[in-house]
């Protein structure tokens, strides 16, 4: 088999990959999973003081890229003007030990939405961050107790689309000069993952639900 | 002891944290700890296209944070042309389940540097790059074969110093609202770190390093 990759999300001249184009990839799933295995992304804008670069947590569903937070937010309040946007989300997976010094790399998988934010009303607050609790949490926004007027009435929620989109992904491992294949230097890979510890209980009155009694593991790439 | 805590990094306008601002900090240790703790940074900048935000290796030595790349990328030749940047790191420590749907949170630490990169003469390149690789893999500057005069010729090595920066830490359990402590909700955090995943070996002619051998293990804030 020796198909071409799926092209179905829309880049543009801004998306292009350039350097080491061969690690682009411009397909929907590959974005998807990349963001799906994120809790945090940074989001990169500029103001009258210059560029910032904030991390903030984020989730999504279907079409869309979620954030929230105060309405207070310097942040949210200049994407909820329609601040153009960069946002980014990098998981690392590994050093790759070349033989070499010069080819020395990393594996990741990072992934860029350019764009405008647009603001979830009001009305729609409440399910939407209903779906951000159940991704970290499954069943729990059925057991917290729901945001009530005030609280919601407090929170800016802005999503943005998957138009103008690059993801780029190394994988594998160390790749060497022909020349350097002899040397005797030890090459591979190290792995990089997310540990899950064993969770911290302040309360359990009831036990422990499903997702803390599962969440200590080790997950690789 | 009720010590004040340290302010021994210069501030500015830009870097006062407001949002939460008992979670800022201004000390030099807390800034050191997590840009040592991190592998990857991600570096806003803004061109004619609007603003990027692009994952990137980095390391500090002393009172620099490190990146480096190909003479070839665009973000390097705007940094090292002078371009304002704000460079970000974060590390992500857990999930903070409140009672409360409004009251869930994340642990983390996180770091903005804001300024503008020097490029580093040719001439050092090779030492700095050095110490990067023996931060990754201590003693691998001296087993892989160090890079020749093409490859440092190819190579852009920037640095920027620790003049404006803000750092901000949230830690510990969640913070309900004292209406909600007696919910039958469980509640505490679901810590997240860094797995170390068992090496991948590609050759190893000589055994494998102690920095190989000892890999495998969880990293937990």
């Amino acid at each position: 088999m020796n198909e071409a990759p799926a092209r179905d999300l829309p880049s543009s001249e801004r998306t292009r990959v350039r350097r080491v184009a061969q690690r682009a990839h411009y397909d929907r799933a590959t974005l998807e999973a990349i963001v799906d295995a994120a809790h945090v992304c940074h989001v990169a804008f500029a103001d009258e003081q210059g560029v910032h670069c904030i991390p903030t947590a984020c989730w999504r569903d279907g079409d869309h890229l979620y954030i929230h937070g105060s309405n207070g937010s310097r942040m949210l309040k200049l994407a909820a003007a329609g601040a153009q946007v960069c946002v980014s989300i990098t998981h690392l997976d590994g050093l790759v030990l070349a033989r070499s010094a010069f080819n020395h790399s990393m594996n990741y998988r990072s992934a860029m939405i350019y764009g405008c934010f647009e603001v979830v009303p009001e009305a729609r607050q409440g399910a939407v961050l209903d779906v951000f609790l159940e991704q970290l949490a499954p069943g729990r926004s059925r057991e917290a107790r729901p945001g009530n007027a005030k609280e919601l009435a407090a929170t800016t929620v802005l999503r943005i689309g998957f138009d103008e989109v690059a993801t780029k992904v190394r994988q594998g491992g160390p790749k060497d000069d022909e020349d350097d294949l002899g040397l005797p230097v030890w090459a591979g890979v190290l792995p990089l993952g997310v540990a899950r510890g064993a969770p911290i209980v302040e309360a359990a009155p009831d036990g422990a639900p499903a997702y803390v009694r599962d969440w200590e593991r080790v997950v690789l790439a």
